[in-house]
């Protein structure tokens, strides 16, 4: 086995151990970071009753709160199944340099996950979702956002 | 002042403070249910080094730790900014009902915020995003999804 048929195989070993325990659906998740496993969790929605309690979204935070950074660069997310749109978001958001996934999200549809539902939902313009989506502009709305602009001392991310 | 102009005034203060004590970007979110707020919460992703804390993912966490279920139903989420993917995603895996925002993506992006950019990622091919993806097959990676579809005391969330 090389590196990355181990550190998969270890997001399989954690998605099959929490499905099994009932803590959430059968998902597990690993980040490598200098070839050494950071963080490694698996779907927990259903025991911390948390929808965004994926295994990727775990595993992040998990590798965040190790490095005590909000950014992970050079890090590998080893999952066991492609991504959702809310856990990719977030790899994109971490700064993650790489994705390895096992299962696709044609995969997971066949056993009733809306995954691959969901990327088509977010390419529709707002209006046209599944979710009721209304944009409701307000006099001061864009106030905080000048402020954060104008602000030296803002920190990015 | 009707009700979404009241909701949407108070994710914008909350956006307010708390980019004014410098805890993340200028974003703030409120999630009514039954005419009520049952969780109102603000970007926190410097001060908790945690690249998911964007308001709406943790105004949804928060409002499924109030009522300890992780589905909010009939529930309207109240944001100054137009969502992320990350967060439109968390809303739908909680089956908010209605998505109510004060500012767009087009003005969230001419100050730095990359959301629009993140949508258009999403949207492409795995192969062809500037993330590195790889699909990588393993001998027994369908094995947790299979068990999970057939436990018949799963919970399908």
């Amino acid at each position: 086995m090389n590196n990355d048929d181990l550190f998969l195989a270890r997001a399989i070993e954690l998605a099959q151990n929490g499905s099994e325990l009932g803590e959430g659906g059968p998902f597990g998740a690993v980040i490598v970071s200098d070839g050494k496993i950071i963080a490694e969790s698996w779907n927990q929605v259903v025991v911390s009753r948390d929808p965004t309690a994926h295994a990727e979204i775990m595993a992040i935070r998990q590798a965040c709160a190790a490095v005590d950074r909000f950014h992970l660069p050079k890090s590998t997310l080893y999952t066991s199944s492609e991504p959702c749109p809310m856990c990719l978001s977030a790899a994109y958001w971490a700064k993650i340099e790489r994705i390895v996934f096992a299962n696709t999200r044609a995969e997971a549809a066949a056993i009733g996950f809306c995954d691959d539902q969901l990327y088509s939902e977010l390419n529709r313009h707002f209006s046209a979702r599944s979710i009721i989506m209304e944009h409701h502009p307000m006099p001061n709305g864009l106030l905080p956002m000048q402020q954060w602009a104008n602000n030296p001392q803002r920190t990015p991310y």
